[in-house]
């Protein structure tokens, strides 16, 4: 009964963007950071930290960068960084001049660490009531984020994260159908895709978005080819970018 | 009461690799499925997919790959992928030619999204009693890994994820103290780090790690050094490996 309850939460997750004004405690912070470390991390190298971000202005910064006003509201906002800095550091104090850290393997390892504790405090949170929203827009300037929060090479913001008590209660989106996510021993993505979206299209298309007040949204497939013409101008800038803080060079 | 039981077990979280003959049911897991399909996922592209490794010869591969032998024991081995191939496909089939899905900007949300959904998973799979690890040495040899899964292009293996009932106890690994991990505003790492780590050390010294028979475990910093001057060869590769699927071009 109890362990099915978790389950029930997480198929239940919905993103919350409103946030009542009662704030979350330093207690509760604390609690959800802990949960965030105790995530499993790769060969125990725990490559990530995590900026709480207070101050209003900048919050506001962040919050024009994200495009999303609601960054600069009532939530405890969160930066989840990955972090190849500080284990650099303790290797120089070490007298270690040999530097992998930055090459693509540890990249990319320090970016996993940072998502799968990300996701770790996001079911911390909805357990408790709180109500969360990722912030992949983050990276719609990185530089601004990296300079805001000051961060120093061999480091590189991920996703944020915003938490609070929620104050709406959006539809549950509804996910592609199992069998075009979910594959046995090889990868087979039943083709054509689209014929087959029919139903699900229909059901998103009937999914109401409250973050734009009540707009009924697209449906799945037309998201998905619109995407493939956007893209803000500076996250085209995002490779040159992770080079500046010593990432993706090899 | 129910609520705090989520945190108590994600703060209890320990890695397990050795599982019970007792199999997982398909009902768990699709059940583990579907949670890990209704995780948050970057502008709703829902940009990851997911592999059951039912075949045993697969499941040895991919253990040898790994260079861990549990691997291709009794657990059930899933396999997430970040995957840009599906909605490019989509997107070909309503005509649209133009495809940014493989730059840098898409390719890390869609890593984003399959991590994310790995931890969700985890959470649920332990939320149930089983036991996880998670692979991150199924990038030992990403380009074996492609060639058993037969990945198609805007595709890239993530994470491995076994799961099963759990057969042994580890200890629980002793986190880095909060002070440089978690920062207020702006990167404040207190440096020099090693002297302040003298305690933490010794906590991980410490610790014993069940994978190695009881075996005690080298301190947190030496873990740390040793890894500036490790490389396995072929995870040197990954960013050609990564190109050749079409990734990280720009």
């Amino acid at each position: 009964m109890l362990k099915e309850s978790t389950i029930a939460q997480q198929l239940d997750h919905r993103t919350i963007r409103t946030f009542k004004q009662q704030p979350v405690t330093a207690e509760l912070i604390s609690e959800l950071v802990a949960v965030a470390q105790h995530t499993a991390t790769s060969n125990f190298q725990q490559a990530f930290s995590i900026i709480s971000v207070t101050d209003p202005a900048k919050k506001k910064q962040i919050a024009a960068v994200s495009n999303q006003k609601y960054v600069a509201d009532n939530g405890h906002l969160f930066i989840f960084v990955a972090d190849q800095h500080r284990n650099q550091q303790i290797g120089a104090e070490m007298g270690k001049t040999a530097n992998r850290l930055g090459d693509t393997d540890h990249f990319l390892a320090a970016w996993s660490d940072a998502s799968l504790a990300v996701q770790n405090t996001v079911v911390a949170a909805e357990s408790l009531g709180l109500g969360a929203v990722i912030l992949g827009s983050i990276l719609n300037d990185a530089q601004q984020i990296i300079d805001i929060l000051q961060l120093p090479q061999l480091t590189f913001p991920v996703l944020g994260l915003a938490i609070g008590w929620p104050d709406q209660k959006p539809q549950l989106k509804p996910r592609l159908p199992e069998r075009f996510v979910h594959f046995e021993n090889t990868y087979q993505l039943p083709t054509p895709v689209k014929p087959d979206l029919v139903d699900y299209d229909a059901k998103v298309h009937e999914y109401y978005d409250l973050r734009d007040a009540n707009r009924r949204v697209d449906t799945f497939t037309n998201q998905v080819q619109k995407r493939l013409m956007l893209r803000p101008a500076k996250r085209a800038e995002l490779l040159p970018v992770l080079r500046r803080q010593g990432f993706l060079l090899e």
